[in-house]
């Protein structure tokens, strides 16, 4: 890697400005290697940041960035912005505690305008800066810059809808690249395909061309009729004609890592007078070998060697998302009626292995979780057993799908909510955490989360049998490394597992039954006596076993990893409340309801009071002030 | 209105198949006829149900339903499918407690294959059903039939992108009225109104052909071209070519009350081997003058007087959605920040007054919450003050954008929710009960009901000064009929009012504040005394005056209209917790998470246990129990 002599000297866009193009193909050198060196120790979205170097230089060239507004879809690509933009030194601790965030972040900077980390809200957004700012009389540029990933997204569409029906002056960056995250589906993306492919495009415009030059005089009725042909050529071989058709003019495809095409047509789409899209091709990773191999595993990667492109370090346990997805696999073989679906997320989701085996069984439906749960909706009332696997922070943009499609019909469709709880290094808008408070109202729906990732192959053998709407929760990572029974054992919807007995009540849910285990450790070393009970279900509880308990108790605490407000704590205490069950001073431990830092998890757990230490000694406090030590 | 022949002897659809067109014809009037009668006398989805008669006939003429899966969007329209599916008798009890629901409900017929309710998802159920056949190996037909108004909302694109990728046999019947609710909007109903103009499509092509004839002799190469040209001429002027691009074969405009066209398209489709879609062009409220002069107004009907059009009762007292309309027109007049936005719901919610007033800062962005969402997002980020005017139930499409773009951002937009609470007629899938329990755990957001009409107009002027996203919630139907104060009042966030002072404490939210004073004036007359708290705020409580309150009491008691599971008693009963105030006992009444029964609001309060003598029997029965009386 070449040392860094230009980008050290950029300390805000309009440093930019005064570089020639073939500086800034150096720059894009430096920041390349700087993106690279960084993100092999800090672990980042690699692949989509090196696709977008020469399309953020050229941006911030042709725009004046923070008067101009620049709306990034999704964020997992504004590395480079954030580095052209006064952010260099901050970069170096990127998605660490106290450090940068890897997604745009309106407290960081004036340059991140909006914050995302969700996909395809920007083109909705971009439209309402661009109506405030002519309804305020201002004439700044307003981009949206949307992968063709997040096109798949259906509210990027009714954006695109409203965008071509008011006809306000906006600028849209496709940067196409193939990729979601996954490769991309969906009939929109071969279509955005067959015009990258620009073949039939020209091939057929000459041959119209000689067409009408071999016309040899033109009468006033050819010469209409020749109009009209000028016309459909450049409807049908325009190649937009999609974008076209909903009143949005379209230029492309342009090379999305030449900065001089990039810059001319930028250049021309900030004097267009009304919605214009360009269509960039890039390539995720460019610039990184194993990163352009293999864009998919790079997409959002941990910390690795960069001369080989391996892992620093291999988990040696066994992740939860593997081990649903070997469940799913297992119980597919002798079962055919097992459909599973995914948005997006084949390898995160751990569906991979189920998805080679059965590839007419498999569904990637693209960055689209509405349509994944009425489509499961769908199938399950033909009689199969769909299992949706999103993680839980995007399963949120389904909520009224699980309400309305699944759960007031009562359908047997299986949600696998991976990333519940604290995810960490991606910030607060990935966070897992609200998905117990946002689903246990629903009806009919089963809440449940395992306690490590053998009892979680239960759940998902169980799941199938229960013939009702089921939600199954489990973090992000490695298991406990536990060892894995053979055989699937059946757990009754509701049973709740005493894992050790004693005098007060604290009751957990989920992965952190084991931080439950040993704050109980540790608190009994004091002399304090915690029974502790593996909550398994949220919906329903035990009504059984935590009663009688709790009746017992003198003290009934709760654990979660999700917001207190409205969550499993919230859920106990509305139990003891049906059972009349008054007396024992009750608190629950979670979230707040809150906008978490970045981090690790470990980190944030502890920031937030939820490790095991901040637990043993909040709950010490409580007998105090309840006078019970 | 003549007198019914031919639908008394039509039990099923197999009876259709037995007449003539020209008998089509006349129960197709005699359906009308039925409709009509039974509307004028039980209020309900008049417009769209007048519709689609013919298309329903063709439906069932050409396929062979149940064998033959029919899926309607939204299912506002399937009041001619219920009457040819053997429920004729009990049509006469549309929408009535213990009757017939209003829109498809699989507990009713094997021929109601899918419950629907909310807009856009029959497409990606529909497929759902395809590929299930396909997998398992049957062959019926599986037809989706869709308003144009559906098309606006994201998820049917979500699907008909995968419906174009999987290319699954599957018929779209394309019902296209141009309107959703309110007129349709949209780039994309401006494209579909085109198509059905005809005239470009039908002379340029005419013109293309005789540019083809005029060249006298074609050489290889001009023959070449000269298909290509075909190729072109079909793909330009083709009208369809939106979703041609998209993998669906396009039929269409077809008249959509011509028995014979329709028809004969059907069995077209019938035989297609893809995804194929059929435009039929339908008039709203075909059939009775006053639903076509004024669809809109006969979307939802109230009873009316056949003769007339006009409704049997004229509410004498303003609807919650007027006092709220009037009060954003009130505001917006002084201050040209304010934006208001609605999803296909001008009338419904009251801004019509607005949009009057304001064209340009009052957009309906069709059925398209999510957009709505994330477009006022970024209108606020601009410094503006959009208020986006959502019914309860459909904003729970938008859930992740209220989180992601608003509250995670604290942006100040104003969420007005109507038809909060028991809806009734409409059924379960527009219930509005679940909004507390979905919002409250959303991080900086506010959360408010008013007692009556006159504090909504506080709460509106109070939630443009709070600075944070609020949400305000107020049900269907007339307020109180209190006077209305001149002056707006400003209402600190968090602040109650105790309305009646006593010993133990009843804590509602929202309208049923008076329900909670009648049940309190009923315990009385019995030596019971109650405290009766307006808790106005749901988020933030009111942390002063309910826990100087709670303190004192032996019992609480909380009141709301929204399922109990993480509502409003849910959030008094943490806020209790959180201030360690344990020994009152403690009981919440609100909804169950279940499937609520169709019927009058009264009717379902009374089968809940939530109106007054429900409530207070309760209440006695709960001081008994708990040895107080």
């Amino acid at each position: 890697m070449s040392p860094e002599k230009l980008l050290p000297t950029i300390s805000g866009p309009e440093d930019l400005k005064k570089l020639s193009i073939k500086e800034l193909a150096q720059l894009a050198t430096e920041i390349r290697a700087r993106i690279i060196e960084t993100v092999s120790r800090t672990g980042g979205h690699l692949a989509s940041n090196l696709g977008v170097v020469e399309l953020t230089l050229a941006l911030h060239y042709v725009f004046d960035s923070p008067r101009d507004k620049i709306v990034w879809d999704v964020g997992h690509q504004c590395y480079t912005h954030k580095l052209l933009t006064g952010r260099q030194k901050e970069f170096a601790r990127l998605r660490q505690f106290g450090g940068l965030l890897g997604y745009p972040c309106r407290e960081e900077s004036e340059h991140d305008v909006y914050n995302t980390g969700h996909a395809s809200t920007a083109l909705s957004a971009a439209l309402g800066l661009a109506v405030a700012r002519d309804r305020q009389r201002a004439n700044h540029n307003v981009i949206a810059v949307v992968g063709d990933g997040s096109l798949t997204g259906g509210v990027a569409y009714e954006a695109l809808n409203q965008i071509g029906h008011l006809r306000e002056r906006l600028i849209i960056v496709l940067n196409y690249n193939e990729m979601s995250i996954s490769p991309n589906v969906g009939a929109l993306c071969r279509y955005l395909s067959y015009l990258v492919s620009g073949q039939p495009y020209l091939r057929i415009k000459e041959q119209a061309k000689s067409v009408l030059r071999s016309i040899p005089r033109l009468g006033w009725p050819l010469i209409r009729a020749a109009r009209a042909f000028e016309d459909m050529i450049k409807k049908t071989f325009f190649p937009g004609i999609f974008f076209e058709e909903l009143g949005i003019r379209y230029i492309g495809p342009i090379h999305g890592h030449s900065l001089h095409s990039l810059i001319e047509a930028l250049e021309h789409a900030r004097d267009y007078p009304g919605p214009i899209l360009i269509h960039c091709v890039t390539q995720k990773g460019r610039g990184y070998r194993p990163a352009q191999l293999d864009p998919e595993k790079f997409h959002s990667a941990s910390p690795f060697n960069i001369s080989t492109g391996q892992p620093l370090s291999r988990e040696k346990t066994m992740s939860y998302s593997r081990a649903f997805g070997e469940a799913v696999a297992e119980l597919g073989r002798s079962d055919e009626k097992i459909i599973a679906i995914t948005a997006a997320m084949t390898d995160g989701t751990g569906l991979n292995q189920f998805a080679e085996e059965n590839p007419d069984r498999f569904f990637d439906v693209g960055i689209a979780e509405q349509h994944a749960v009425n489509f499961a909706a769908g199938l399950a009332i033909a009689g199969l057993k769909p299992v949706v696997a999103i993680y839980s922070t995007f399963l949120q943009r389904a909520y009224d799908q699980v309400f309305h499609e699944v759960c007031l019909m009562d359908l047997p469709v299986i949600f696998a909510l991976d990333r519940a709880g604290i995810v960490g290094e991606d910030g607060p808008t990935h966070q897992g955490t609200n998905d117990i408070a946002y689903l246990r109202h629903l009806p009919n729906i089963i809440l449940m989360a395992p306690k490590d990732e053998n009892e979680l192959r239960h759940m998902v053998y169980s799941a199938f049998r229960y013939g009702h709407p089921v939600a199954i929760r489990f973090p992000k990572g490695p298991g406990l490394g536990v060892s894995l029974d053979k055989e699937f054992r059946f757990i009754p919807a509701g049973q709740a597992e005493l894992l050790q007995p004693g005098q007060d009540l604290l009751i957990a849910y989920g992965h952190v039954v084991n931080i439950a285990l040993e704050v109980a450790r540790k608190l009994q070393e004091e002399g304090l006596s915690l029974a502790v009970v593996n909550a398994r279900f949220a919906r329903p509880l035990d009504e059984i076993m935590l009663p009688e308990l709790a009746r017992k108790a003198r003290v009934i605490f709760t654990l979660e990893e999700g917001v207190i407000e409205g969550g499993f704590g919230s859920a106990v205490r509305e139990m003891l409340d049906r059972n009349q069950i008054y007396h024992p001073a009750f608190k629950s431990f979670g979230l707040p309801a809150d906008v978490y830092p970045v981090g690790r998890p470990e980190e944030i757990r502890k920031v937030l009071g939820l490790d095991a230490d901040s637990l043993a000694a909040a709950i010490r406090d409580f007998y105090q002030k309840q006078k019970l030590l």
